[in-house]
């Protein structure tokens, strides 16, 4: 069978070890020569927000929807173990010990190898988060191009 | 191919927006012609309990279950930033502002749509939930018929 | 078709509740004939912890993250309504007046139906668990040997 493979999945998580293992996957399966698409969807979408503050207009609810979430992957907590910001400390630590990648660098190592970037259109919306805000080579589309994709897919994960 | 595509959901999940993204994914994929199949296990019972109290005849350990868990889609909590409940009723407002559907409507829509809700029979057991406490038209199924499903499924996802 | 169905299970979830449901799903799968792994990454690896002290040498970051994690299948807490460990207490009385298999029961099942059960290389380096600390007749391998597994499941999951 000489079909292409195919690795969609949907990051709904916006914990920094969650998103390791969706983009450590994606990496993976784009080194076997899948077609690899990550969904970002509800919180998922932080680890696409740029770091820096960008000016956009917003309404009140908005506005502090963006101010209680991190400002991209490298601003993200874990799922367990969180300890107030002093999980995510000693798990750098220990990556930068290991020789493990960080999130933001995993990021940038599926945007070389044509993993797909989308941003969930819907919950930009819901959340307030918009173009200007996220970084930058993502496409951005609904749920009916997700289902496109997963439909003919060969791993489907929901992280 | 003509064949019928299928997607199976468990819903492990108690909270709000990820039941929402589960609904989401099963009504999207009932309206591009998928058979679609829900799984509700654990938690993610609660969102097909009714609102309204049901008297009905339980142990100690059972009541306590039944009083701490959210009765029906709309008590349920955000997986993040539920700041004591503050959480759920902003992303409501936001949900309202721009004319999202809201929990209890997405499962309307799924039932409408005929997406197959199974209540997990085992789960109902351990959390002491009787058919009585849940909604009507729905299925009582085990592990064996979920996987009777997912087995031959194109988009399988644990929400 | 005669061909083998296959599920693959990624356990990143550290929880009690969540390691239940993956071993409930593997081992209905295992009695329908699939071909079974269960590949435990991150949170997940503490399902195959010893339930033992183990003396193994470690840097300080290694001993404080093994302190802090559960040290088995048995210790580990709920995903909902942890309630300092209040809620898996009651959870295991219900468990055993409803005679339902507890995790570690659920584990030693898997087993004895040769569900693989695989330990992630990667993490355990991360988290810093060797494999002195972590059960008998596991294998261990990284996410290149999970995708081979995944890419012909029929049903795979990430819980």
């Amino acid at each position: 069978m000489s079909e292409t493979k195919r690795t969609t999945i949907v990051l709904f998580s916006g914990d920094y070890d969650k998103a390791m293992a969706a983009y450590i996957i994606a990496n993976g399966a784009a080194a076997y020569d899948h077609e690899v698409t990550i969904f970002h969807t509800f919180w998922g979408l932080n680890a696409l927000r740029k770091a820096e503050d960008v000016t956009v207009n917003k309404g009140f609810l908005e506005k502090m929807f963006a101010k209680m979430m991190p400002k991209g992957a490298d601003k993200m907590g874990l799922s367990k173990m969180n300890m107030a910001g002093m999980g995510p400390k000693m798990i750098k630590k220990v990556m930068k010990k290991h020789n493990a990648m960080t999130l933001p660098q995993l990021i940038e190592m599926a945007q070389e190898q044509d993993v797909k970037l989308v941003a969930c259109t819907m919950t930009m919306d819901l959340l307030g988060l918009q173009k200007e805000e996220l970084i930058d080579e993502i496409e951005y589309a609904g749920v009916a191009a997700y289902l496109g994709d997963a439909e003919d897919g060969n791993v489907n994960l929901f992280i």
